[in-house]
């Protein structure tokens, strides 16, 4: 998407590779909203490590951070030794694999890659492939948010007022989002919505990542605590919420994904206000038999004590807010099961939650 | 309740007076969690400023602070001519009931103490009584809480895991609180619980004010992220919810309280989880028909967009958060239908919110 920075406006992706350096380019997420930087990652293990401290995060830029990422490490293999190249693709799997474990993108990416691999004789041609392979799965990934968008339009009409949570717009894909792709593509169209942010608390994602890419889109916005998403759909000023996904179970069409999204789901629920959950076919896991079987990952309580931002004089700093002798707990996604969601937004259409199970063969899913 | 500071444990009051000095004594809370201090003020204005620059903050503590910070400035009269006591006396109460104009425990404890004074005929008897009034008002509020805490304590079983939102503790009170009532008094009685302080963005009142306070009184408790109360819920870690208000409508049981707390009610519902409420009389509105016709302060847009704590250099800062180009809406309290409330705790023993309005005699109301 667009990003303007210093009067010039240019098209950026979150993830994109430099086969020449041999180097993953990302944006640095962290530093949003108050400084825009692309960083490149030199290993594969640095690549990993920028997945696991969220200078990437969200489904579809992991997923391809991790495609290039595989490639990248299996690139810089020395040798022609399959057996040893074999071990060491195993070392690079399980590296890329470890760094999100709630995350199902990586490993379906990987999982993709490596199947195709399998065609290929030699070493060289090995490496090759699997750039090609990460390539495609990165347009793919553009692909399928585009789609997205051209499902879930109809659910924007005019004078729509959306809340979304968290941050599944590009900066969470290689481009365009999930969440977002309706809301580009209505205003594509010309049309006229609202949406309001919930701020995301502890990383708050809503208040930074997704305020700033609408603002660069020039999204009407407005950005709301956590604890006030209840009052406004009580009040009548939500038609409409959207929220992307960490995994969606294809056998329930339950729904993991950032904490505060099952809250929003019970309160949509009351007001009857429709809630969808947009999604890529990859995000869709077709082996877990219930949402409580999605391992919740438990992140570092300094998340939940504090904040990080920007000072008066322009530093970014993390202030601790809590009580400096108490602890918290952080889980940091939640499930929401599928009676409480209206609809799946794919690429391919909107679905039941119940229904993504006997679609399955449109899905393409082979496992 | 007790403070631990340098080593040395001491009961402290959140408001307390100093006849000798005809000094109000107020934890300056504006500085919690990360330092304890006790502030004088030494005049009526400056007891009206501390109101209003919330440095004491909460239903009970503002209602002790201006009935002290009436009788303060009537002390300070100087003559016997009491035509000239009265004109003061007016200037007094107007100074102290502009400090927070919508709320309306300091007028209703100025003006029990105005129109008790009515029976006094001298300057002296009328300075005297009001302080006698004012320190009558700021004990009974001790023991309207500590009844709270004796009709709730039930509700604390040993192995308890109780949430609470905001700070409804003793800091809001003159000591003990209404929400952390029959937590203290079932600490008292030798129980084993635990409490999950919701972090309540944006001004985080549970995360500084109530983990402080706990803290200090050795209760066992985590904090949470707001977005984190569905999930604890929904896997089954939360026993009991206990929250304060700001008002509840004697006609209908709606109660007004620190946007969040209809969220909680909502999920709490949901998970058949007991929701409770506990107040002082005082907080029972017997005017308004309906919650909705309770007004809801939206309070600054800086309060969404940042956090102020404490940087690692010990400075206390205010970090900017959101994207800087992206404005908030902040609706700082909500409304919770009766529906969703399985008790109210008042001293007077725990009623079902619809029950308020038949017992409004037992509650010694006359308007």
């Amino acid at each position: 998407m667009n990003v303007t920075t210093g009067g010039t406006t240019s098209h950026y992706r979150t993830v994109s590779f430099d086969p020449e350096r041999n180097s993953v380019l990302l944006i640095e997420q962290r530093l949003l909203p108050h400084s825009f930087q692309i960083i490149a990652t030199n290993d594969f293990r640095q690549t990993a490590s920028a997945i696991r401290d969220m200078i990437v995060r969200g489904a579809g830029a992991i997923g391809a951070t991790a495609a290039y990422g595989f490639a990248q490490g299996l690139r810089a293999f020395e040798g022609n030794d399959l057996p040893e190249f074999e071990r060491h693709l195993e070392l690079v799997y399980e590296t890329l694999s470890k760094a999100r474990p709630t995350a199902v993108d990586p490993v379906n990416a990987m999982n993709r890659i490596r199947e195709r691999l399998k065609a290929a004789q030699s070493v060289d041609q090995k490496k090759a492939m699997a750039l090609k392979e990460a390539e495609f799965f990165a347009e793919e990934d553009v692909q399928h948010c585009r789609e997205i968008g051209a499902q879930g339009v109809h659910l924007i009409p005019d004078g729509t007022r959306v809340l979304t949570h968290c941050n599944a717009g590009w900066l969470a894909f290689v481009d365009i989002g999930s969440a977002t792709a309706p809301m580009y593509t209505a205003q594509e169209k010309g049309r006229n919505f609202h949406v309001y942010c919930s701020e995301t608390r502890p990383r708050s994602q809503g208040a930074s990542l997704t305020a700033w890419e609408l603002a660069q889109q020039n999204v009407s916005h407005e950005i709301i605590s956590d604890n006030a998403a209840g009052h406004l759909m009580q009040r009548g000023s939500v038609d409409l919420v959207i929220v992307g996904a960490d995994r969606v179970l294809g056998k329930t069409g339950d729904v993991a994904n950032k904490i505060g999204t099952y809250t929003r789901a019970v309160l949509a629920a009351r007001h009857k206000i429709p809630f969808y959950v947009a999604i890529p076919l990859s995000t869709i896991d077709w082996n877990l038999e219930s949402g409580f079987d999605i391992p919740i990952e438990d992140r570092d309580e300094s998340e939940v004590l504090g904040a990080w931002g920007q000072t008066k004089s322009g530093a970014r700093e993390y202030v601790r807010v809590a009580n400096p002798s108490s602890h918290a707990v952080n889980p940091s996604f939640d499930v929401t099961p599928a009676e409480l969601i209206t609809g799946i937004i794919t690429p391919l259409g909107i679905y039941k939650p119940r229904e993504l199970k006997a679609n399955k063969p449109a899905f393409g899913s082979s496992d």
